[in-house]
Parts: C-alpha cells; sequence; structure tokens
C-alpha cells in the first residue's frame, strides 16, 4: 500500500519538500490510515503535520470519535486542534451532507490558516471515488463530474490533496489490520447519505457479480481520464475567457466550439455562485437558446440566484437581486 | 416523434437539400420506424432514398426478413438492393457482432457507392445509445467510448446519421401501433450480444427500479456531452497533430498536456488499425512509460499487431510485421 500511495503522491505531484500538511482525521479507518502513512514518510519527504478534527455532533457518542483522535495524536506526538459544531442546526432546506461537508472544510482551513499550513490531506479512497463516480453517472453528469474526487484540488486558495484516492477500501482495512490499528466506525453510516450507501454496499456488490467484475478500478480509471480531459478543455476555456473578458460577446459565443461554449457558461456560473452544483444539462441547454434563438433583454434564471441577460450584443452573468 | 427527429436533423446538421441517403432496413422497429420517417420528409427535405437490406444468414427464416424489406419497399415505391452473406463462415476468432457489423457496414457503403448516395441512414435508438454507453462503461472507458454512438459520423468517407439517436424504443413502438405498421422480431435478440441483451432486460430496469429513474435518458445526456467535449479534443489533438508531423519529438511529447498526448496516442493508432476498440488506459500508461522511463530502443507492442518505438529524439508507430 505504501508504494501505491508514494506512486500517488508522485504522480500528481501531491507533496512536496517542507509541506506543511494538515491531516483532517475523522478517527474512521480511512484518516487514520492516512495519518500512519503520512507520519511514516515525515522524514523522508521532510513535511510537517497537524491533525484537524470536527466533531459534527450527528450522533450522541461522537466525542468518542474526538477523544480517540486525540489519543492518537498524542501516541504519535503530532499536535492536533479540535471543535465541535452542531450541523443539525446549521441545516436550513440544504442537504446534512452538504452543509456537514462546508463545516468540515471551513474548519480545515481555519486550522490550516492558524497553522500556517499550505495543504490540506483528506482519506478518501479508491471505492470513495468509484462510488461518487457512480453516483454522479446515475444523476446525471458531464466531465467535470465524472473526474470524481480529485487527487489534488485548490478550493478557497487552501491545497486539498488525498493520497489515498488510487487505494482499495479493503488494502487500507488490511493495512491497520497488519498493524493492529483499528479506525472508529466509518461516520459516513449515516442515514442522510441513504443514497450513497445503497451504491456501496447494494449495487456495486450487484455490478461486481453480474457486470464487471472489477468495476471500482474501471470508475476509478474513467475518473483519472475525465479528470485529465476536463483540467484540458478547463485551461482552454480560462484562455478563451481572457480574449473575450470583460463582455461576452453574443456573435463569438455563438461561432465558439460548443464544448468551449459550454465549459465557458459553468466558469461564469462559478465564478457567481462558487461551484456549479445544481446546475444541469438542461440549464445549459437554455442559455444556448437564450443565445441563439430569443430576443434581446430576454433572461435566463438559473437555481441559487444567478441569472443571464441577453442585450443586442452581449451576454452577461450576475448575481439576481433577491 | 416527428418533431423529435427533425430537431435531432436540425441540431446535428444530419441532412440537407439534394441529399440521396441509403437506408440501412433490417426489418426490424427501428429500421422500419426511420424508413417511414425519412419518407413521409422526403420532399419536405428535397431528398432521394434508396434501401439497402444485408440478410446476415444467421438464422434459418432470416430470408423472411429480407421478403419483408422487399415487400416495405414496393408497398412505398422505393428502390432497394439487398444481398445474403453468411457471416458465421466469414467469423473465424473475431466477435460474430463485430464482424456482422463491418460485414453490414461495407455492404452499405457499396450500395452508397453504387447509387451514388452521398450519406447512410441507420436506425439506432435513445435506448441503444443508453446501453451502448452504460456497456462501455462497465468494461472500462474514456471520452471517445462515453461519446456513445454519435448522430453523425465519418466512416471511409461515407457519411452515417442516426436521426432516431434521440428517440426512445417505446416512443419507436409506439409510433409504429399508431400507424398500424409492425417491424420483424429484433434480429439483435442473438445470443452472441447477450452482455447487451443481460444490460437492456436486466440491469436498466433495475437501475430504473432502485436508482436513476430516467437512467436511458440520463446516459444519452452523457453521450451528447461527452461527444461534444471529445469532438473539440480531437480538432485540437489534430491541429496539434499537423503542427508536429511527421516525426513525434519525444521532447514535445514529453511536455505535452496528458489529454492531448493519450488522444494523439490513439489517433496513431487509428491511422495504423482502422480504429482503437482492444486500446485500453492499460496500454495507453505503458507507453507513457516507454516515453518518460525506458532507454532509447525500448519497444511496446499493442493487440492487433501495433507497435510503438522509442529512439533517442522520436517516438513512432508501425505495423509490426508479423
Amino acid at each position: 500500500m505504501m508504494g501505491r500511495v508514494k506512486s500517488t503522491i508522485k504522480r500528481y505531484g501531491l507533496i512536496n519538500r517542507n509541506d506543511k500538511i494538515v491531516i483532517g482525521v475523522s478517527g474512521g479507518p480511512d484518516s487514520v490510515a492516512l495519518l500512519y502513512i503520512l507520519n511514516s514518510l515525515k522524514k523522508e519527504l521532510k513535511i510537517s503535520l497537524h491533525i484537524a478534527h470536527l466533531d459534527h455532533m450527528l450522533r450522541s457518542d461522537s466525542h468518542k470519535d474526538r477523544e480517540f483522535t486525540e489519543a492518537l495524536a498524542q501516541k504519535l506526538n503530532l499536535p492536533i486542534t479540535s471543535a465541535q459544531i452542531n450541523v443539525k442546526e446549521l441545516v436550513k432546506g440544504g442537504s446534512l451532507e452538504e452543509v456537514a461537508r462546508n463545516a468540515r472544510l471551513g474548519f480545515f482551513f481555519k486550522v490550516a490558516k492558524d497553522t500556517k499550513a499550505n495543504k490540506i490531506a483528506l482519506g478518501h479512497n479508491l471505492d470513495d471515488q468509484a462510488e461518487t463516480v457512480l453516483m454522479r453517472i446515475l444523476r446525471g453528469t458531464g466531465l467535470y463530474g465524472l473526474s470524481g474526487i480529485l487527487p489534488r484540488r485548490e478550493i478557497s486558495g487552501f491545497q486539498i490533496i488525498r493520497p489515498l484516492i488510487e487505494v482499495r477500501r479493503k488494502d487500507i482495512e488490511s493495512f491497520l489490520r497488519r498493524r493492529g490499528l483499528k479506525g472508529r466506525i466509518d461516520a459516513s453510516n449515516r442515514k442522510d447519505i441513504y443514497f450513497r450507501n445503497r451504491i456501496r454496499n447494494k449495487l456495486i456488490p450487484y455490478l461486481e457479480e453480474g457486470y464487471s467484475r472489477d468495476i471500482k478500478g474501471v470508475l476509478s480509471n474513467l475518473a483519472q481520464n475525465a479528470g485529465v480531459d476536463y483540467d484540458y478543455l478547463n485551461l482552454q476555456a480560462h484562455k478563451t475567457l481572457k480574449r473575450l473578458a470583460p463582455r461576452l460577446d453574443v456573435n463569438k459565443i455563438q461561432r465558439m466550439h460548443p464544448a468551449m461554449r459550454r465549459l465557458l457558461f459553468r466558469i461564469k456560473i462559478a465564478t457567481i455562485q462558487g461551484n456549479t452544483r445544481r446546475i444541469t444539462f438542461q440549464h445549459i441547454k437554455e442559455i444556448e437558446d437564450l443565445l441563439f434563438n430569443r430576443p434581446p433583454n430576454s433572461i435566463v434564471n438559473l437555481p441559487k440566484g444567478v441569472s443571464v441577460l441577453k442585450k443586442k450584443n452581449t451576454l452577461s452573468f450576475y448575481r439576481k437581486k433577491s
């Protein structure tokens, strides 16, 4: 497993010398394994580590995860910052999973800032990757969604790295077993992520049994390929956007290759709302319809308060006043 | 349904005035519907039609499909060319499905040439599309495979068009029913394409039931998106290839974006073997390993007799002498 992790680190340039890395540790098997692995590479890679643990207060005994993680930190002689947040109280209409994720990331960013760390390492593995890609395929997605969980990604100026993204869950489990280590029960077995759990526990075994013995590996490869292709398209789209800025000329966008045009729409939306979740293929086609077929001063309203206005010569994306 | 077909024709520019179109008619519901639809658009689109029917001799009563199709041609007063070929005799190691497909295409090309037609229309529908995409996902694929069945495609200088690719099988069936028309039993229910049939009859209903009510629509959208993205990447890769030609400089390819590099490898392989079937992600990674890590004069042998040779400064793709 160590070899696999090292090759992932090398291929995606996840870690450089003198990196200061915050490791998100929930206490589950994945993050515990990640912690042990990065800790054992500490000298070789010349990195320093800091543990961050957020108690989401979703289970009555969730404080035990914190105690477990704090004990680990003490055992490995690593600094730790932990905090608790009542995620349920934060949820207003949004999905619990999304709110929890955002709270967690926000906390990790804060710890990274406070400890002057430049990277945040998370424990997602190949099985998570396969589930994510499959879930997105089932719900409808494009190239970006197929990229799944990226090995390396910048969010709000912070580098997120996932050194275990090419390691299977079973290999993580046997890694822990061989070393006599244990993780706490995975906190992700919550009712809120029922769909993901059904994919993990029912659909993937069903597909392995009857349709694709190594469906996990296959979906992980698909994510790798899609990630590379998306990265190229995204770079090109940003170049194109620079040439067009600050105004999007209707004529020019009409003549653009549709792959570029669609990505450009997504980039404009992401600039305003932070991401393109909730934006479906149907929305993109509506904007295209606006661009090609509707008269000047027509508007398309998208979810999360973004609007697109077509004027005679320009197309503009803006936040709708509420 | 007619509206849907017209919008597909328009969006992908499938048909122009004065097109001479060969329609491949097996006698199954899809191709019969396609025939009626194109025939009813004949005047409006100013096109001329010619039916082509190939009897693959895979069933003892396959001549009945020919008789059925010839009767249709007579009824619609359209010219027809039919032929028979013993596909089973042609199969030597290869898959029956692939051999049948190639024989069929070869026959359509010949009819198109003989009748001076510029296009060949085939009856693939949205369900075929969904099955194809799902099958490719399960077997492992990249962006090109996700594009599925293209609405328009050039093969060996002939334009293949698929006006029904956005129409669901159930809509084709009700179209035929409403008009009191019938197709022969779909010849594709052969044992050879057992995997596709299991996907059609078991996996897709299973996914519809428990995971994604409109999985067919979702996969069809995915194919549309992937097709557009692939087209862009492919155009860029061909431009890059022109700049590099005739030799692939090792340094330049090493510095290329991996998305371009991988596509370039696929284009070089397709130029030699006609397609990139059998070429997996693993093969592409082997060529990358050759490029980056192995010494000059190293070789990678690919399936179907294509080899890649790394010299000091160049990388070359060639057909291995057998």
